[in-house]
This record gives C-alpha cells, sequence and structure tokens, in this order.
C-alpha cells in the first residue's frame, strides 16, 4: 500500500494528489470544493476542456460563488500517478474504466466511485483490485448550465464506504479529507446497505419521472401498450403531487426495501415514509435520469434499473412495479 | 479567558458544553447537528420544551433523517454555565439577552449570533463583553412544521468570524467544530463585510417579499399612499419573475453594495448580478421575513432594515429604494 495508505499520520502537511475521471455536474462540483480547500486537483475532461484550461471552474451557489483553477487535462497519461481517483462518469460510460483509469494507479492509489446505481464497485474491482475501491452516495442537487460552470441547487453530503468491508484509516482520511472541504461526509459501515437505501429514492424519482413520459398506461400494462406519442418528463413534485403516480412511488420503495431486506441489509421500513415527505419538501427537481432523457442521452439503466432488478429476482421477492418500470425504461431507451 | 480558549490542543478529547438560545428552525438545526456530532447540547426552550424533552428533535432532510435528543430546558438557571452560547432568537427579542444568556456564562464562554442582520452582535458585546462575542452568517433554508420539527430544505453553510477582530484559535476551534458535525462552515477574515454582503440578498427577498403584499405602487410612492387590501406575500421566485420587481431587487441591491463600499467593505459589484443568478436557480423559498409576516409576528426590522438604512445614511450614499422600502414595511409591520 502507498503513501496515501501510511501517511494517515502526516496527513495534514501532505498535499493529496486527486484525480476527477468523469467531470459532469457532479465532478466538476466536488473538484471545485476540493481544489478550493488546496488539494492538487487534476480534472479529465473531453468537451470542457479548453474552457476549464482557460477560464477554471466556477459554482454558482446560495452557499457562496466558487471559482476555481483545478489543473485541465484532456488524456489520463498527462495526469499520470495520483493518491486518490474520484470517479463521477455516468455508468453507461463504465466499459471506459481501463482506458481512463488504469493510467493513474500507483500501487497505493485509491478509486473513489460516486456514481449512480449497483455494479460500479463491482467492475473497478475487477479491473484493479477490490483493496481499491470505495464507493460513494452523493445527496445532492446540480445542473451543469455551461462548459466548466455548475449551478449547485441544493445539499451536497456523501456517504462514504469500503467495498464489502468495514472503514478503514483510508475511509477516515478520504471522510476527514471532504469534511475540510466544506463537504458534509459521513461513514457507512455497510456501502451495500447504503446503496440500496439510496435507491428507494432513486428508482422512483429517476425511474418514474421519465417513464412518466410514455403515461401512467403504458407502466400498468409494463410497456406492452406503450403509445407512441410522449408527453414531458415527471419532475419530483408532479409525481406526489398526483395520488396515482404517488401510488406508483411508495409501491416501487415499498418493493425495493424488501428486497433490500430479503438480503439481510436491514433497511428501516420508515423510509418510504421519511423520503415521500422530504421530497415533498424539496423544490420541484429533476432527477439526473430526466435530464439525461431530455438531453437524448442513454439512460443509466443497467447500474440504476437492470442490476438492482437483477439483485431483487435472485433474493425471490417479486416486484411487478420494478419489473414493468424497467419494462417502459427499456423501451424508451432503445428508442433514443 | 476559560477552558475553551485554552483547550485547543486538547480540543478532540473534550466535549464541549453547548447551550442554544432561541430554538426556532435555525436553533433546532444547528443544535441538531452539533448533537448528532456528539457534542453536549441544551436547548433553551419555551412553547416546544415538553416536545422536546419527551420526543427530542426531528430534522427531515435529503441528506437523511435525524433524530437526536439534546437535554431540553425551560430555563438558562438549569443550563448553567457552557463554553459557548449560540444564539439563534429572533432579533425582536434582542432585549431578553441579559435574562436569558446571563446565567450560562462563566468566565471563557464565547457567544456566537446566528441572527440576522446588523447590531446583534454589538448589543451583546455591550453587555456581556466585546471579547467573548462571535456572529455568523447563516446559508440555510429551512422550515418549523411542528414543535421539535424542521424540515431543511436546502444548503447549511455557516459563515463565522470575530467581533471587530480577525479570526483567533476559537474561531478556528469552532469552525472545526461545525465542519466535523457536517456543517459547511467558513471563516471570515472581516465580519461586517460578510454581513454586508448577506444584506445585499436579505433585504431585497426578505423586504420586497413583505412589501409585495402592499403592491408596487406603495412602493413607488414610499408608503405614503399605499392600500389597505395586502395581497399574499412574493417568494423569491415571483420577485424574479416579474422585471418590475426584478428591477427593484437589483436597484437594492446596488445601493447596499454601495453603502458597503463606502464604508471600504470591498464587497465585489458582481454581487447582484451572482445573488441574482443563484437565486433564479433555487427552488421558490419564502425567506423568514415572510413566515414571520404570514404568520402574524413582528418582522426583524431593527437588525434588517432600521439599522442598515441608518448606517446608510451615516455613509452619505443616497438609497431611495431602500428608504421607500423601510417606509411601506414599518406601516406594515405597525399595522401587526
Amino acid at each position: 500500500m502507498g503513501r496515501l495508505f501510511f501517511g494517515f499520520i502526516g496527513f495534514c502537511n501532505y498535499r493529496m494528489k486527486i484525480a476527477v475521471v468523469g467531470c459532469g455536474a457532479l465532478g466538476c462540483f466536488y473538484g471545485a470544493r476540493l481544489c478550493q480547500a488546496g488539494l492538487d486537483v487534476h480534472l479529465l475532461l473531453r468537451s470542457d476542456y479548453e474552457t476549464v484550461r482557460d477560464k477554471g471552474l466556477r459554482v454558482r451557489s446560495a452557499e457562496g460563488e466558487l471559482r476555481v483553477h483545478p489543473h485541465a487535462h484532456d488524456a489520463p497519461e498527462d495526469i499520470a500517478q495520483c493518491d486518490l481517483v474520484i470517479v463521477g462518469l455516468k455508468t453507461t460510460a463504465n466499459d471506459r474504466f481501463a482506458e481512463l483509469i488504469a493510467p493513474l494507479l500507483g500501487g497505493g492509489t485509491a478509486i473513489l466511485s460516486l456514481q449512480n446505481g449497483l455494479g460500479n464497485c463491482e467492475r473497478l474491482a475487477d479491473l484493479f483490485g477490490p483493496e481499491r475501491v470505495m464507493g460513494g452516495l452523493c445527496f445532492v442537487c446540480l445542473n451543469r448550465t455551461a462548459p466548466g460552470v455548475v449551478h449547485h441547487i441544493a445539499f451536497g453530503k456523501i456517504v462514504l464506504g469500503e467495498l464489502r468491508r468495514m472503514p478503514t484509516k483510508r475511509t477516515h482520511t478520504i471522510v476527514e479529507m471532504f469534511k475540510d472541504a466544506n463537504v458534509p461526509c459521513e461513514m457507512s459501515e455497510n456501502l451495500e446497505k447504503s446503496q440500496w437505501e439510496k435507491l428507494v429514492w432513486n428508482i422512483p424519482f429517476n425511474g418514474l419521472g421519465v417513464a412518466g413520459a410514455a403515461g401512467l398506461q403504458a407502466l400498468e400494462a409494463a410497456g406492452r401498450n406503450m403509445p407512441l406519442k410522449l408527453v414531458p418528463v415527471m419532475p419530483t413534485d408532479q409525481l406526489l403531487g398526483n395520488p396515482l403516480w404517488e401510488e406508483w412511488v411508495r409501491g416501487l420503495m415499498s418493493e425495493i426495501i424488501a428486497v433490500a431486506n430479503a438480503k439481510r441489509l436491514a433497511v428501516d421500513a420508515d423510509l418510504e415514509k421519511q423520503m415521500v415527505n422530504y421530497t415533498r419538501d424539496m423544490c420541484e427537481y429533476r432527477a439526473s435520469t430526466l435530464v439525461d432523457f431530455e438531453g437524448g442521452q442513454p439512460l443509466e439503466m443497467e447500474s440504476m434499473f437492470l442490476e438492482p432488478l437483477r439483485q431483487a429476482r435472485a433474493t425471490g421477492v417479486t416486484v411487478p412495479r420494478l419489473e414493468a418500470l424497467c419494462a417502459v425504461l427499456e423501451r424508451l431507451n432503445s428508442r433514443r
């Protein structure tokens, strides 16, 4: 294990080198906060490369406007070996892990996936070894509005844990690093449980928000009679503003909680009520899948819907609403 | 100076005793976070005393539901001497400082006002000595929805500084304490400047939001011909959704920036544009003064409007919009 792992005691004086791979709104937002805190942040960019290189990053937020100038790169080889690689890629780009991440790894480099859904950490573990891999769940509302410009709409917390093991010294170091950069951060002792708890929100509000574009009847018919004419996607407030859709939201939540508990993850049954309540309090929010769909991007089908469905089936718990949702989303996604 | 000031090195092992005086949404929210982080938190409560004593505090948030059981008290004498007193009182209750805070003070007790506007720290300094006093600006959207229940709608950062002096070791300690409790926290080297920057947002969105209830014509006439029939208050999105109101928002912001700069506080002129932009990105939000007004509570006239107006006049900068706004608000407030 390299300097990150053994460098814990002297951490305060050591300036960690961090690569951010996948610099959409999420990668840019957390990269900007870490850069502001004085860490040595390197962004791996594609379309925004020149803008960020020349003008830096801008985060617009009620908590204060941020302008920072992290190192901008268009090839991972230019960044070379880091202490920590933060992965913010859309999971539809997971097949690029090897090419984008391998050049960044030294003996002790840790990899933190902040991506949506299931299976991302496992894929990283298969490629680069499980001991490197951490996962983080992000509770944040963001929009990327122009190259190098991110709007921070609300929140920001990360819940962070190790893949299939308890937190280590490294986990503490990374949690402290984020807190120090004014990113609220909590340690998860059970990353898998935290991931399923996040899915309780993500599956209905991302899935139904897009499936709403096909209409409730398509969903009731599990996508089989889906009309071709599409209506607009449904942000959180619309889904909770209609009793028929709210029933779908709650029904999906119950199914996911049941699956998580069949996996012995001990998720609180009260989570359905809690999440509906706080989402009602939130402003209208277009979850990331809605933004992808409206922008003509492929949906994060695999990590956010199909892998959870696969794991649900493996438990034997029946999930008729999740089955119907996946069927509709797959039809919508195949028409991109 | 007592244990807080000299206890810095051993801070990690010392459990700070904190009193929260004024437990509306703000006091309860930050009190709950500090309690969750393991600090010895004592709330001074009035109407919510029994509920919090029996059931604790609940914070509903997309960042995770929080249930904590801080110590609940209905008299400051029961709390006695603390290391830190956090003041979350409405500034309309500032005449109760002596009675509520004096029993909490030992030799080294620090006092942190998280209240709106100007003059609060000065009043605390007059009563208890300037060396005790810190001020914090809160960037947070909250609602208290029931006794002991707070909805966390967005954000949470505190910008914190010393009264009329540079940060000290104590300031660092308190900033670290909040960060450790997952409250983003930044140090201000110039509290007065930070307060004026906050007023650039607070005066238009709190003031016009309520004055909106008297109509634009009342404002144009500086309140002299104000019709008696009131229309509903105007949340942020409505103020920015109407070009005439937006002009008032921007005009007020310019006036306040001009006053701050006449006071040599070097506020960025770009702040007007920044604040209008990020407020557009935010969800509809009813600033605290709107909530007070709708609830029949007195407005925070003195700290948020009249003291800034007094200081504006003292600089010689003309502030016709602020004058008109204050005139309308005073008429509305006197009709409570």
